[in-house]
C-alpha cells in the first residue's frame, strides 16, 4: 500500500501497473496478505484508536457548531462497541471465501488440439470513494486483495487521521507479502475526486460507499462504470388475496426495521378491491409503529371509513411527488391501483429498479409480477429488506447495484470479476477453416468444466 | 416495429414501455416473431432490393465525385452474391439458438419456505447505431427479439431507403405477433445521435456497429454503457523456443488473412535471443505476402544480416508511434524484447486489450503470458484471428468488447442479458433473524439449478 501525495494520475498509473502483478498472484499469496493485514491491524490497535480519537475530537467540535451531523460523528467512531472486532473479523471472513479468481466458466473444443477456455479474472483497478466510516478501508482493501484487483482509496476528510493510521498498518503488513507496492493506494490530498473520475484510462470501476448524494454526484461525473445505486425507492403491492396478518407483518418489517436503508419500503400499492379488507389492518400496524401514511384520495377515503377516528385523523394527503420520493424515514406513500398490471406499470414508471414485492396468495399473479417488474430484486410474500449480500449468503457485500449491466442487486466478490478467453493451440490458423475444397469445419464441442 | 419521426425521447420512452412487455413473452412467442420476420422479408424481397438500388444509385454518384468511398458503396449493396440469403438465414439461425431468457444461475434456500433464485432477463432497451450495411437491421432486430430486449435503430443516411423498406416489412410481420409495437424503433430523422446518447434514463446499452471512428465518438459522447471496441491493436510475442515454421504460418494468418479486421496482428514482438533464428523465416513469409515491416533498430539489424539484400532493402524503420498504431492494412510493427516479462509489459502498456498471443514450446511461459496479459483474448500458439463469435461457437456475434465489465471479447446473446433476483417466501420478515434470544439464523443452502 502506498500512502501517497502523488498526483491522482500518478497514483492511478501505479495502481494499474500493480494490478497486472496482483492478477497473477496465487490464491495462497492473496490469502497470506489478508492474514498479514489482520495481524498488522491487531498490533496497531492503540495507535489507530488514538488517531481515531483525534478525528472524533475535531468532528465533535464541528458538530457542536452545527457544521457536521451527529450521525456522521457516530459513524466515525471506531471505538464503538464491537466495531473494531467486526472490522478485524471481516478481513478473515473475506480471506476464507471461495477464491473468485481463475474459475473456468466455459470450455469448448474448437478443433483437435485447439481449445477455448473462459476464465474469471480481476477487473483491474477499482476507485473506492467513501465517506466517514474508517472501517471501510480495511473492508475494501481486503476485498481488493482477495479479488486480485488494485484499489485507489479516497476517504472523507473527517476521518483522515484514522485512514492514515489504518493504511500505515496495512502498508507495513503488505510489505511482508507478495502483493506489490502500489496495489492499494490511499489518496489523502483534497479535492481530487473530479480528477480521479476523469482517469478512465487507468481506472476500470468506481465503487462509491456513502450517501445517495455522493453516489448521484459520482454517477453524473464520470465515464468510468459505477457500481452502486443512487436511489432505493422500493414498492410493495398488496393484492386482494394476500393474508391480512402476513401483510401487516411484512409491510411493518419492510418499512420500520431500518427506515434509512436503501431496501426499506417507500410506496405501498393496494388493490382497489381490497381497500376495505386488507389495508385497514396494515395501516393500523404501521400507525402503531409511528409511520406517517401519505395516502391518495381513494385509499384515504377507505381508511377514514374503517379506522378509528383518532387513527384516521393521523392520515396525510399524498402529493404526486410522494410517489417519486425515497423518504428514508418513517413516512410511507400509499396508493390504490386497479390490479397487478396497474401496480407493475406504476412501479416500472416510478421505482428505482432496486427491490419490489407483491403480497398475494396467487402463485400465478406473483410470477407475473416478478417477470414484469424491472428491478434487481422481485419478491413474493417477503420483506424488501432481504435485499442484502449477507442475507443472500454472499459472505460479503461490495454494494447494491441498480445498474442494468454487469452486476445487479447485492454484489459479492463476483461483481469485482470479469473474465478472459484463453485459446491453447498447436499452430492453428483461421485460413484453414471455411467452406470449399480442403477447408476444415469447427467442432465446437462443449467440454466439461 | 415503429417507423418513427417521433422525437428521440418519445421513441426511447416508447421502447422502454415495450421492453417491459417484451421481457415477459414466452420463448415460443419470441421465436414465432422471428419466423414472421423471416417470412415478411422473403415476401418483400423485390421492394427491398428496389429500394436498395435507389440507395446504391445515389451512393455511386457520390463515390464518383469522391464524397463516398468505394468500399462503403460495396457494403451498401444487398444484391451482392449471397448477401440477401445470408441475411435471411441469419434470422433463422438466431431463432434456433438456445433461449437466453429465464436461465436459473443460482438457487439458495435462505430458510424454510424462503428461496432465492437468480434468473437471466433482458437488459431492457438497446440503442443500435450502425453505418452503411443495411442487412444489420435484420440481424439486430432478430437478436433483440430473441433476447427480449427492445431496440432503437439508427442507421447511416446512405442506406435510408433500404432501411425503411426492410423495417416496413419487419413492422408488418411483427404486427401479426405478440411482440408489442414500439419494441423495435427505427429512427430516420437526421442528426439525432447526440440526443439519443443523452437518454440514459430510457436506454440501457449502446451497441455501435461500424468504423473505429464511430465507436470512438460514441464512447466519448455518452454515459450509457457502450458494448464494443474502438481499437484492436493485437500483438504477438515470438518466444525463443517457438517452432519457426509454425511461427511463420500463425503470424502470416494473423496479419494477412483480413488485414482490416480488428483481430488482425499489428505488433510483433521477438525475443532478442531468437533474432537470428526465429524472425528471419517469419519475416520472409510476411514479405512474400506483401507485408511492410516497420522494425526497431535491433530487429532491423538482425534481419539485415540474415535476409537476402533485396528483401533486406524492403525493411522500414519503426517510429515510436508505430507501436501504438492499429494499421488495419498490410503493415506490421516489429520490436525486439528481452523476454516474456518485457513482452507482457509492452503489451499491457501499448495494446488495446483485444487479443494477444504468445508462440512458444514452453507451457510454463505460455501460462505466465496468458495470466499476465490484460486482454479479452490471450492465446498460445494460435492466430489472433480466432477472436470471433462464430469461431468461438456462439452462433451469433453482437460485437467484440474490450470493456472491463459485463462482457468481454466476442459477445454472443449472453451480452444482451442481465439477471434479477427472485425471492419466494411465506411472509418472511428480516427482524426474525439475527443474534440473541428467539432469533433465527439463515440456512444458506445451495440448491441444484
Amino acid at each position: 500500500m502506498s500512502l501517497t501525495n502523488a498526483s491522482p494520475s500518478e497514483a492511478a498509473r501505479a495502481a494499474k501497473e500493480a494490478s497486472h502483478v496482483l492478477a497473477t498472484l496465487s490464491e495462497s499469496a492473496r490469502n497470506d496478505a489478508l492474514t498479514a493485514i489482520h495481524a498488522g491491524l491487531t498490533a496497531a490497535k492503540d495507535e489507530i484508536l488514538a488517531a481515531n480519537a483525534r478525528d472524533l475530537e475535531v468532528a465533535r467540535v464541528a458538530a457542536e457548531s452545527g457544521q457536521l451531523s451527529q450521525s456522521l460523528v457516530s459513524r466515525l467512531d471506531l471505538g464503538k462497541k464491537g466495531k473494531w472486532e467486526d472490522m478485524l473479523k471481516g478481513i478473515l471472513d473475506v480471506r476464507d471465501l471461495e477464491d473468485p479468481v481463475g474459475r473456468i466458466t466455459l470450455r469448448t473444443k474448437l478443433d483437435d488440439g485447439l481449445e477455448l477456455t473462459r476464465v474469471t479474472c480481476p477487473i483491474g483497478v477499482l476507485l473506492i470513494i467513501f465517506e466517514a466510516r474508517p472501517e471501510v478501508i480495511a473492508n475494501i482493501a481486503s476485498l481488493a486483495v482477495k479479488s486480485g484487483n488494485a484499489a485507489i482509496l479516497k476517504g472523507g476528510k473527517e476521518s483522515t487521521e484514522s485512514f492514515v493510521a489504518i493504511s500505515r498498518a496495512i502498508s507495513a503488513a503488505l510489505d511482508q507479502t507478495q502483493v506489490p507496492n502500489g496495489a492499494v493506494q490511499l489518496v489523502t490530498t483534497r479535492d481530487v475526486i473530479p480528477q480521479l473520475l476523469g482517469l478512465d484510462r487507468y481506472i476500470d470501476l468506481v465503487v462509491p460507499r456513502g450517501s445517495n448524494e455522493l453516489v448521484r454526484y459520482i454517477k453524473s461525473s464520470t465515464k468510468i462504470p459505477v457500481l452502486g445505486h443512487a436511489d432505493g425507492l422500493c414498492s410493495m403491492f398488496l393484492e386482494q388475496s394476500a393474508d391480512p396478518q402476513m401483510a401487516a407483518d411484512v409491510v411493518v418489517d419492510s418499512k420500520t426495521s431500518y427506515p434509512a436503508a436503501c431496501n426499506s419500503l417507500e410506496t405501498l400499492l393496494v388493490q382497489e378491491s381490497a381497500l376495505d379488507t386488507l389495508i385497514p389492518p396494515v395501516a393500523e400496524a404501521l400507525l402503531a409503529h409511528g409511520v406517517a401514511l401519505r395516502c391518495d384520495a381513494q385509499s384515504k377515503a377507505a381508511l377514514s371509513r374503517k379506522l378509528s377516528p383518532d387513527l384516521a385523523a393521523k392520515l396525510e394527503d399524498a402529493q404526486p411527488a410522494d410517489f417519486d420520493t425515497e423518504f428514508l424515514s418513517l413516512t410511507l406513500a400509499v396508493k390504490a391501483v386497479a390490479d397487478v398490471h396497474a401496480a407493475v406499470a406504476h412501479i416500472n414508471a416510478h421505482g428505482s429498479k432496486h427491490t419490489d414485492a407483491i403480497l398475494t396468495s396467487s402463485a400465478e399473479l406473483a410470477e407475473l409480477f416478478m417477470a414484469s417488474v424491472d428491478a434487481a430484486g422481485v419478491y413474493w410474500n417477503a420483506s424488501t429488506r432481504f435485499a442484502d449480500g449477507m442475507r443472500y449468503g454472499f459472505g460479503t457485500e461490495v454494494g447494491i447495484s441498480t445498474n442494468k449491466i454487469h452486476s445487479r442487486g447485492p454484489v459479492g466478490l463476483e461483481g469485482l470479476m470479469i473474465y478472459k478467453y484463453k485459446i491453447r493451440g498447436q499452430g492453428h490458423v483461421t485460413a484453414a477453416y471455411g467452406e470449399g475444397d480442403g477447408k476444415k469445419s469447427y467442432k465446437h464441442e462443449k467440454l466439461p468444466l
